[in-house]
């Protein structure tokens, strides 16, 4: 018989079927049982005699063939897209017996420690709630990708392994190239920006790589990263707006696509008004000093009590969970940053805050390559090395700029996840790559 | 004024605009200079004074205003999308200027030598020629991601660092991770197989690191690469056509879109029947014997003429320019290749050939944990430590399979491309990483 998926078993009450999946959970009546079995379009009850059952556990792989039936009207389950339904076993076959559990995968949470929960990743992701977090991250990539093409972006590869470690910073994993040292990319920077050139309007959704020597709920070693970059920009503002086009459609898209998601995770997505607040870091600084008399007004970035503040106002002041800061001081960003000739000292640069925490980061480039290389020399950075790099500025390059996020930190700002790790499906870190390096010792 | 896209110009007859690009060439007609402009939507012609264009060249980044004009019939250019009409030049402003070039990029052609391509990448990418290349990637990519969309595949990011190389072979980079070792991964193999147990239906288009010792036309060290597995086949037939299905599909895109492209290479999309013929290993090496007289029956495998033999056998016979060949010894796969009960020694394995060479490969895989670890101690590979992989087979596992390509490698042999560092865009072997490598030392 052929294979039914569950979910269309809707359409066929009274008939038979054959349905493949993973038992989910088993529930004892005495000479009645029921299986819940899962199939890659969702999961279905299963009526079945004790004796049926008494030889299945959790995980295994089975095709159970029987009738659908409707359910009684007092039975219908109203949260499971086959709560009408339910399949009177006649006949399960096991296709794959699973070995006993660990802990237990039944409940609507999956109650493990994170230590444990990463220490068995290639079961732990099976449960509902857990690949729930990877439909969310799916959607956000594809709705990215999708934003930018309908603006004329043209998708690029841009390559994990590079000659330097050109944008500086100790923080950069190290190669054994053949016979020479290679490293690997902390971001598609260079490489996106040389692509301006070719296509004008460019994004690329890369593997970044980062040696952070720390163990912090935000950082990852390994990271998915959206990054686009476009010229023939009128100002940086063209480049904020962008940001803000592509992260409404991204909210907009998960909204529509993954709301029984966010409703499991007892969240929604940010609250974002017609257009998202923008401030600079001194003005951001000057309201967090009147609301909270805390004085940073001198530092040249926000700490996360600040970041946490400013986003509080937002929503009480602007009614929005997302706003932008602006104008950080040169000695904060990167090189290639385009400074304000309006506002000396500061840059045409912007982050994204959402929820308390950094969401995006954008901004103008330096486009003239004189003084590119006048501001990579003065951070003791040298881009001579780089040369496709330099190539790109020396044969004409229009104003430009572009943003980047990881996708790991806004699908865990969207859900509220606690740790950034939650929204790996292997998080790498310091400690663990896959399993906790001690153990290698 | 506003900018115009310079396609948008068709639509513009008579009307003053602003347009911005690069100057791609100029030809100079005593009084009057002809420039082509290139933007993201394409090329215009503008008509200038010899006196305007005087201190502009090639790759200069220019905003030109003036009036759109209808060409003359005589002077209408019908291979070109906005060969209908012409900017009449009022006032042209230099944005960016380029510095000499150091070769000639205005002819239909990019007449270099592969290492002066590739040492002058941040320029020779903006060659029309070169840089339609990878339009046809990006096709190539998306319209693998929408193919497998349809099919109820979910899109998943699969890690570059890995803890062992624990699929054998000596061809991987080690990293310096903190105080231990890591490696790249030179494909997303055991993690798509882990997925399997959690979407059931699954791909991913990742970066493949592999540390090839040899500089041939076919190896890089870095490629992008698309993944597909999915579980509850029947047999490993069903994989073979879900791969047929979505190299057809990829293929239908590729000519919707880049026909022009095709054109420009003087080439076509491969001849594909209604149904790819698929013949096993022993079969070909037969029909090879029997056409050629070079007896290589007792082969392993295919040598490169064997491939293009009955490449132009399947062409002849089969009117295909693609064709399968199944059934590879158990001692060229690797250990996780399902054997075939009924053909022992033999696996339930396929690669692609098309046109003279692999395009793909992929089959059915034990999911039989205990076989799983039998087979891979066989061959030497420790698999208990790869721990979460051997999780997703102990917690219940289907029959499952899949299939794997290079994106570099397909575009490469779609527009027939002699050496599959043209196909990358950022291409890296053993003797380069953007630079060369021996300029280093």
């Amino acid at each position: 018989m052929q294979r039914t998926l569950v979910l269309d078993c809707n359409d066929k009450v009274n008939e038979s079927v054959k349905i493949c999946g993973w038992v989910q959970t088993r529930r004892d009546h005495g000479k009645i049982a029921f299986l819940d079995i899962l199939d890659r379009s969702g999961v279905l009850q299963v009526v079945c005699s004790g004796e049926q059952v008494k030889d299945l556990g959790p995980q295994d792989v089975v095709c159970v063939e029987g009738k659908v039936a409707s359910r009684p009207p007092k039975l219908i389950n109203p949260n499971l897209p086959t709560g009408k339904v339910e399949l009177q076993a006649e006949k399960i076959e096991i296709v794959s017996k699973a070995e006993e559990l660990p802990f237990d995968m039944g409940g609507k949470e999956l109650d493990l420690q994170l230590p444990t929960l990463l220490d068995f990743r290639g079961l732990t992701l099976r449960h509902p709630k857990i690949k729930e977090i990877f439909k969310v991250q799916e959607v956000v990539i594809d709705a990215f990708r999708e934003s930018l093409k309908k603006k004329d972006f043209t998708e690029f590869q841009s390559p994990v392994i590079i000659p330097q470690a050109a944008e500086g910073g100790s923080e950069v994993f190290e190669i054994k190239y053949f016979e020479h040292k290679a490293y690997l990319a902390q971001s598609p920077q260079f490489y996106k920006q040389i692509m301006v050139g070719v296509f004008e309007r460019v994004f690329t959704v890369n593997k970044t790589l980062r040696a952070e020597p720390s163990v912090t709920t935000r950082h990852l070693t390994e990271a998915t990263t959206l990054d686009a970059e476009f010229g023939f920009i009128d100002s940086w503002l063209d480049v904020m707006e962008m940001a803000e086009y592509s992260i409404k459609y991204i909210l907009e898209r998960v909204e529509k696509e993954t709301s029984p998601i966010l409703t499991s995770y007892n969240t929604s997505i940010p609250k974002v008004p017609e257009t998202i607040p923008h401030i600079k870091l001194r003005e951001a600084q000057e309201i967090i000093f009147k609301r909270t008399g805390r004085d940073n007004r001198k530092e040249p970035d926000l700490e996360p009590e600040d970041e946490r503040e400013i986003c509080r106002w937002a929503l009480e002041e602007k009614e929005s969970d997302l706003i932008f800061i602006t104008h950080y001081p040169v000695s904060k960003r990167p090189f290639y940053t385009f400074e304000d000739e309006s506002d000396p000292g500061y840059t045409l640069s912007f982050d994204l805050l959402g929820r308390g925490t950094e969401w995006m980061t954008g901004g103008q480039r330096i486009n003239d390559v004189k003084l590119l290389t006048e501001k990579a020399s003065a951070r003791g950075v040298d881009i001579k090395k780089s040369e496709l790099y330099l190539q790109a500025f020396k044969y004409g390059m229009p104003p430009e700029g572009g943003f980047s996020f990881g996708s790991e930190r806004i699908v865990m700002h969207i859900l509220g996840l606690s740790n950034v790790r939650e929204a790996s499906l292997f998080p790498r870190d310091m400690e663990r790559v896959d399993i906790r390096l001690s153990s290698l010792k």
